[in-house]
Parts: C-alpha cells; structure tokens; sequence
C-alpha cells in the first residue's frame, strides 16, 4: 500500500530512535549471544523502565517469546488460563504448544478482551485431576487484543487470587508502551506477582525486537539454555537490544506510543460507525456490514474482521493526523 | 575487547552494505509476515544467487533455521546423519531434537569437517529396524565447521548416494560466502540435489538473518505457518530481507567473504604453529598447548580450543590486515 | 466397591473369552515387537471383522492409539478438527498435543456427541493462512462419547466432505463394539474413507489393548518405529494380540457388547429421570440435581457427572440384569 | 521358533506365578487409572522388595517408563549421561528425545557396560554453557547391557559424585531381578540417591508390565497426569499390578532370575568361544565369526550381533537345562 496503512501496528517502520540507534551499535567487535555492552546497557534500561531488578533478554520473536515463556512456567501435562482471544491463544499457530510441548491452552471469557475474574475463580477451583491439563499458570495482555487497557488495580483482581494458588503469571505485552501511554503503571508490574513479562519493541516502533524479563529469578537459571535451543539467543545480539536503548532512554517507548493512541482516539471520533469496544489504546474496533466493508477496500483502505466479527484499525507510530482524517472522511463517505 | 576479535565471524559489526539497505527499507508502510516488495526483491537476490527456482524465506537464527529444515526432512522416529562435528551435532543446544520433536542425529566422521563418503556409505547399507531411528536425511555444511570447502564434486559424492537412496538432503550454510569466495560454485547447489538450503547473512556480514531457500516445492506447502508457529515468521519482515538486497545486489556478499578468506590465508602462512586443517576459507586451526594459549590470553587476544583440540582463530569481513600482521607477531613472540 | 460399578465400562474384569485367549496364548517361545504368530492371527481377525486389507497393530493404551493417530495424520503447525466434547479433547490430558507436538485441535459442536455436518462445512471453506493451525484432519468418535451411534449415512455426510477438500479421517472406536451391537455395519468402514482407526479392546470386554487399524497404507511406513519412539510397541506382543483373538473368533466382541446396550436401554426404562441424550449404547445420560446425587452417592452407587451437567451410567459386558433392575430401584426412590 | 529362542529375554512366556495373580485379579468391578486395590497391595509389594517408602505407579512401557523417568528430570534444554551403549541410548528409537521434547543424551564410555568413573568426572567438571545441553541426570541400568552386575559400591561411585553436582538419578531396573539373584541388594538402592527407578517386569517373567518408583516425592507431584498425557496410565490398572503381586509375594521374582542366571553360566561353560563380558546375569556374549553364525543359524538356533560386534544369548526364567545342553553342543559342533 501506497499509504498509510491501519490493518496492523507492525506495518509501520522503525521509528528514528530506534533505527539511529541500531546503526550507532553497528561499530566495533563485541562477545556474542547477548554478552555484548550494547545488550547490557539495553537490559538496564528496560530494568529502569520497570524499576526492577529483573533479568532480562533480548529476542527476535514476540511469538516465541510468549511461547517460551509459558514453557518457562508450565510443563506439558499443565495448561495456562488465559483470555479466549488472547494473541497466544488465536494467532500463533499453536507456537504454546510447540515450545510448551503440547500444554494446554484454557480460554477464559471476558468482555473486551480483559479476563472477567469470575471465569478465573470457577477454573480456580476445579479439581486437579489426571485426566485434564490442570492450570498452572495465567497468561495475561495489556494493552489487550481488543485495546482496552487493564488498570493497576484490575490486573491484581487477577493476579493475586492466581497467584494464592501458586500460578505462575506470565505479561504480554506487546502492546506495553500503549499500556503505559493510557496511564498504566509500569513499576507495578513487579509488584502484581508477574514472574515474566514480555515487552514489545516491534509494534511500539523498533524493528523485530521483544525484550523477555524475568522477575522470578528461579527461572532464569539456564534460560539462555532454553533461548539457544529455541532459536532466540541470536549470536549479534547488539542489533536487538540497540533499538530499546534508543527507545527507552530518549522515553520515545511511551511518548510515540502516546501519539498512536492519540491517533486512535481521534479516528474514534471521526467514525460514524458503532465502536465494539472502548479505545484506550491504539486500536479502534468498529461494526461494519460486508458492503460497507468492500467499500473501504475500493477506497484503497485496508482492514479485515477481527475474531468477534468487527472491523479493526490499528494506529501505530507512524500514523500521521492527515492519514486519520483522511480515514475518516472515507468512513463518512461510504456509510 | 577494544580491538580486533577472532574468536568467531559473528563478533563484528554488520557491514556497510547490509546496513545501508536496512536503513534504506525503513519507510513507508508495508504488509507483514514476509509478504512485502523487499522481502520479494531480495527473495529474486537469493534465486538470482542460486540461479534456482526456488522458495525464499528470511528468518531472525541460524539455528533454528537449520533445526526447522531438519524438522521439514525427518520425522521424530528417523534420523538425520550430519558429521559429528557439524554444528547441528555439536553447538546448538539440541535445537535440531527440540524443532524435530526428539529426531535422531547420527554423527559421521571425517577428515577436517568433510564426512568420510565410506562412513555415509556404511550408514545408507544398515537394515531399517524399528527399534533404532532411521535415516532419512543427510546434513551437509559448506564451508564446514573446520575451515575447509567442498568441491562440488566431493559435494556430489555425498549427496548421489543419499539421493539414491531416498534421503532429502539439507546444506547449513552459515558461510557459504566464504565456500563461494573459495570457488565454490553457488548455481551448482540445485543440482546436486540439496532440498533445503540456509543461507548464512550473520556471519557474511549482515545484521542477524538467515535466508532458508527451500528447491523442493514440495516441502514448501505451509512452510510459513511452520515458521510462524516456530517463532521465525516475522511480522517486520523488511527488516531481516533488506540486508540481503544490499549485499546481493552489490556482490558484496561474496568479495567481502574473499577479503576474510584471504585474511585467513594470510594469518596461517604468519603462525607459526602447525596448522590442524587446510585453510580454505576463514577459520585457522593451529595446534597449540595450554601454556602458550595463556599467554596469548595475557597479550590480549581471545581465541578458545575447539572440539579437537586445537585453537581456533575466525577472520570476519571486518578484520583488518593490521590486526592480522598485530596478532601474527604476538602468535611469533609467544611460541 | 463390591457391587456394580456403573461410573465408567472399564471398571469391569475381562470376560472370558478374553482372558482364557491371553493365558492360552502364554505358552512357548515367540518372537517380539508383534512379529508372532498370536498377532498374526488377531490382525487377521480384525480385518475380517472389518472385511479389510488394513495393516493392524495391537497397543495398550487408547489414549496413545488415538493420539499417535492423529500425530500421523497432522503435523505440529496444523490442526484436527473433533466434536468439542470428544474424548481426545476433554479426557486425555492433552495427549494429542504431547504426541502430536503441539498440533491443533478445533472443537465442533453437535447435538448428543455427534458433529454438526454444518460446522464441519464452516470449518473446511476458512481460509488457509499461516498464524492459525489449518485442520487436515476429522477425527470421529462411534459410539459417541454420549451414547449415539452414528449411522453410515451419518458419518458419510462428515467424510465425505471432510475427505473432498483432502483431510485424513480417524476413527476412535473405543465402543465400536457397543456401536457394531447397534446395528453399525463394521464392513462400512473401509469405504467410508477412514485413514485409521482404533478398535477399542479395553470398553470391550478385554485387558487393556487396543487395536490400530492403518487402512491408508502409505501412512503404515515405519509405523513400528514410531510405536516404539512412543512406547507403544511391545515386545512380548502376543498379549495385547491374545484378547482380541478370544473376542473376535468367537463372536463376543458384539455379542458382549450387546448385552451392555441391552443393560442401558433397560437402566433408560427404569429410570425415573429425564434422559439427556437417546440410549443407543451403553450409556445412561440423565438430569439430576445435586442432592438428588447425593443421595444416589449415599446409597452407595458411585455415578459422576460429565461435561454437558448430565449424571452419567455406563454399561459393560459384566453388567447384570440384577444390578440394573437395583439400580434402578435405587433411582425411583431418591427421585 | 519351535524350540528355546535365546535371541532375548522377552521371547518367553508369563511365568506361572505371573499369569495366575493376573488372572485371580479378574474378578469384580474396579476404580480405574491405578486407584484400586490391586494396584495398592502391588505396590506395597514394591515397597517391601525395596524397602523404601516410594510411590509406585504401573506401566506397560519400558521404553516409555524410562523415557518418561528422564523427562521427569531433564528439561528439553538439559541432557542425560549414560552409558553409551544403554538402552535409552540405542535400542528405543530416541523415546527419551520424543518423551523429554528434545533433552539430550551424552553416552559415556565403561568396560562391559558399566560406566567409567573417570568418564562420568570429565563430564561433571565440563563448563556450563548455553550452546550446549548441560547434564542435569544421570542413568544407570542393572544388570548392565552387557549382563554385568554394579556393587553397591560400584553404584555409590557414580551416583555420589553425581549428586553432588546436584544431578538426578534414573535407574533402569529392566534386569533389576536378575541383578538381584547376582546379589545386589535392592534395599540399597534408596541410599543411593536413586531419584526414579523402573524395576522391570516384562523381562522378568511377567506379562509386558514395569514398575515405576518415585523416590524423590517432589518428581511425584502431578505424575498421574504425565502418565496419562504420556499413554500410560492404564484404566484397568490391575492388570498390570497383578503379575508383580504374583512374582513378588512369593519370591519368584529373584528366584527364577537365579535360574535364568544360572542357565547363562551353564552356557558359558559349555561354550567353546571366548567370553567378551564376564557373565554376571542372565547373558553371554562370545566372539563368534560370520561362518560360524551362519552354522548356528542353519542348525536352528537364532542369536544376533550386539553394538559391540559379539553374539548374544539371552536366557530367561523359561529356559530348561536340556536347552542350555542341546544349545552348547551345537556350539561346540559349529566351532
């Protein structure tokens, strides 16, 4: 596409810190396989950016990141409770169960795509039986699927009832610098019992980065074991950590993430369409009959059904405030 | 370390090409998962390359690229023979047994990194019984493991008899540059019957990616969602094609090999310890005791015994020829 | 309990025919890993059950015969599609993932275990893309796990369609016997397109063994080795072979299997609550409230509920008219 | 075969007390999946035979039994030390990769089947790197492959080092009987720091049934689902409790292993090839050439080449004096 492209946030470039500061790493030799200075200024920002003395990795994949991840806290014969359209649930052509080797996925309901804590209580006390995958550990989004952003307060309704009964809580969040654009707190995030969190460089504007961090230092032991042989301990780790210093120290992480859910926002308010969920972060999902929709697509705009039969635009960094009211003039225009 | 690092080709920068054209491909939007105009350019650099008619994809690792094809070749309860030092065999944490869910791998030997013919030709005579896990496909390497290069003759040695007797064949070519830049024939590859191929860009001096060039069509049905399960689909695509264009299109993919290569060549005639393999490509293998070693330590240089024993050195697209005279002299003051 | 054990059909002892095989079978030395006479002559028995040239091999348990089934059918990145209910997706820990290394399984819905053919067809016109686990298997259950029996025509009207867009079919005949017993014709089951079924042994009256029918020869290469690889390739094979040689050659596998329906159409008759699904088996669903159980509990009869709220009874061979007709005593008086 | 079959140990039938427990069990309806009173008395007999308060769970696997132990105690990302020569390591067509999702298995070297001490240190003392699957359990089999038999002493030398690297501890009982007639005592084998032992029933003259013993009870938590996920978790459970009900409560156990220990010595006796191991259980193997193989097998008489070029006989609890003479007089005519 010619344009401005909404069908997803990782459409979009990097964004100039990031991408200015992948090439200022591109000087020197440096050790291998995440050893490097680069990665280590890297991991401390992310460590500052949570005020946490995590550990923390620097990988290709935000799939394999989340995938490992649940391996990390669950063992084959378990499963893990999370949102029914949760991206590990829906869109990673099984990768939990590749890399978690056949653990069970439990898909909880919950309205726009936040988990209703009375679906975790009832899977909470269902009996742990041979015959079922029992849950033992809890995965969760913010910003979610369905861009509503969980509050502080809403996650701990969740976390803590998982973790009194010994889950493990795993965080993806892809979409974190949206998260923390609406006003979620990134330094609670230690707090809410997180054991890994998984903080997205590529769709906040870096290009194909995703930071792992380990809170629960039982875990990490021979975690870089476990990325090697899944293929995520890349040998020039500099070039995926570089673009988190860029990002992170500048504070360009929440500033253009803020922009893109200003974006947002805006084209909420040139629909005319009915908007299915709240926007709170970056993604505007809207009803929209098939007419109307191959209209769009006539108009040279792309976007496509989500899981719950709306229509999704996505506003990433890159979005420009013309390309929104141009989006929403065509919306007027093929009601 | 400050200066100069031999202790592997991946300890040094992205070269200006490959860089260049990442920078280059950060603009505008683009569809994702691989389906965009760089990804398809450099997807034509690599056939052009090959001169094959063949499917291309671009993923973040090495190791999980030469694990995902292995996996494509063999099932769980058959075998892969590769030589018992390649690196699928030896350093990659047994990613091969991981994407493979539990294959076999059968070590061959063989002098400096090329398998023995008589070993593979033992090995494609033994009876097919259940209880041990068949061959079903033979992994070669070029340039291998100890610095050496197959002909395409010796190649054809291997691979006729494996082809014979029906086993897909995979090539790791993590520096195929440095075969290419020895005289190895790159067009001859789809002849000799190779199904799935890697083509290394880390250690040719790219950013991190790996191209995964797949002659057999046959085994490309599904191949992304393969991928994409696997961790190795990324949505960024751009990002890990662009740097093939540059070094492609440039043919820099192969001079900046023979400029390593040939720094290799002039490292070995400064040792003056024996040398383990012939130099062929950008590795030297010197015998050296502990003591001497420690001394080399001391002066500052890094370098690590491998598995037989003797130490290796790595020249990279980046290693200069004053580094090389530098360390020629500290290897002659410490003998 | 020392009385009639109506919660499950694998409570009951081996009948007769069963055991008397097996201890007849004990005698004299014979080769292992399936390759004697006694498993010679089972799998000719099975196929002339099934009037089929099928390769057969006899394992012990249903839950690895189905899941390594499905794992032959599918691989890791795609998906088999069932009846949500099923056996494989609710009672076996995740087998199917375990075995199958993460592949896919799609719930279908459908009235009384049944598929909904209407579901089945959604399923086979969605779009093959890479982030989803694409289904390339049915996987069918008869007698269904709530008591139906599908006719021929029924399951036609789901591999027909299914076997069109070129999906591999399995069968999972834990009850075929309670199904054959019903009036399903066994001899149908080669034309009905199945790629493999399991015959089950177990429910049927047996030790625990079931039987693995390959009807597609081309997935039955180098199945012994992934018997082995999963731990199901026994070496002395003849007494998982034996039981099946005692039921089939003498006609007690139906004819046991329909005494047990007998038993449930009669437990139907006497029962005093609504029944949930038709009684075309040898299971009982009924409505009961909680304290309605309980008192069925205290009275000492062990009943449990199953995944749609039902309070489930199931009828084996050793069931005896005697018990049913106390049981259901027992049922109109705590009504 | 007509006649003896020496090829192994599991070409015999049940023994008498064997198949009679199996079939006393046969009566009366069962709770299922291990849970009934067979499955109990079975494993206290366990226990006593041990003298260890262990949980015990029953299996039809050896393969599966001890591919499921290892997978207990080694991630994917970790390895197994064992003999290179073990059963896991040769004969199981890679069930511990397929059972522990890739872990990996380092094969040690040892005179006649037993680990060299000195190997088993070099290993314990190898750095911990990411790039390689570090040993994490070790696993011992007694009588060894090549029917020797640890002491106490022996064992204590390899798992004390062991455990104090803080690895666990597998043992392979497959031929724990025969051990025991050797005169290792099992009630040291809990003192050992054996973490999961598999006492073998299938070799020891009982249907195909083997015995799991948990020691370590933290590895017992949740073992059930592992099984059942695993395909081994029997729902009529008695029937593969029984036979060791009927071998170990009276003494048949040891004592027809003595027997079968004793046939071997016989047999060494008599034959007029060198021995290639001591004969300390149930197995002589000799140096024998092609020519003469080739007579044995004209005369009647099935025996096969070992790993180590030698041909084995096997003799189990069925095998009569009269055969041990019959088999070393045709040895001494074919000589």
């Amino acid at each position: 596409m010619a344009r401005y492209d909404f069908a997803s946030d990782n459409t979009a470039p990097a964004a100039p810190e990031a991408i200015e500061a992948l090439v200022a790493a591109n000087t020197g030799f440096t050790s291998g396989y995440g050893t490097d200075a680069v990665s280590a200024r890297a991991a401390d920002a992310v460590r500052a950016l949570l005020d946490a003395d995590a550990e923390v990795r620097f990988v290709a994949s935000g799939t394999a990141a989340n995938a490992i991840a649940l391996a990390a806290l669950c063992r084959p014969f378990e499963a893990v409770l999370a949102h029914e359209h949760a991206h590990v649930c829906t869109d990673e052509t099984g990768a939990p169960g590749f890399f978690g080797h056949g653990l069970g996925l439990v898909g909880l309901p919950g309205a726009s795509g936040r988990i209703d804590p009375a679906a975790l209580a009832a899977q909470l006390t269902r009996p742990d039986v041979a015959h079922r995958q029992f849950p033992v550990a809890l995965s969760l989004t913010n910003a979610t699927e369905y861009g509503t952003v969980y509050s502080v307060e809403e996650l701990a309704a969740l976390t803590a009832p998982a973790k009194a009964k010994g889950l493990g809580v795993h965080l993806d969040g892809a979409r974190l610098a949206n998260a923390a654009a609406a006003g979620f707190d990134l330094k609670a995030i230690g707090s809410l019992g997180v054991d890994i969190l998984v903080v997205g460089g590529t769709k906040a504007g870096m290009t194909a980065t995703e930071a792992v961090v380990i809170f629960d230092r039982a875990l990490a032991r021979r975690f870089d074991a476990r990325l090697k042989q899944s293929g995520q301990l890349p040998s020039k780790g500099r070039f995926y950590a570089a673009p988190f210093i860029g990002m992170l120290e500048s504070g360009a992480f929440v500033a253009r993430a803020a922009h893109a859910n200003a974006m947002a926002r805006r084209l909420a308010e040139l629909s005319p369409f009915p908007l299915r969920h709240p926007v709170e972060a970056n993604a505007v999902f809207v009803d929209m009959d098939d007419a109307t929709l191959g209209r769009l697509h006539a108009a040279g705009w792309f976007a496509y059904r989500f899981l719950d039969g709306s229509v999704r635009f996505m506003c990433s960094w890159a979005v420009t405030p013309d390309s929104v009211e141009e989006l929403g003039a065509t919306l007027r225009a093929i009601v």
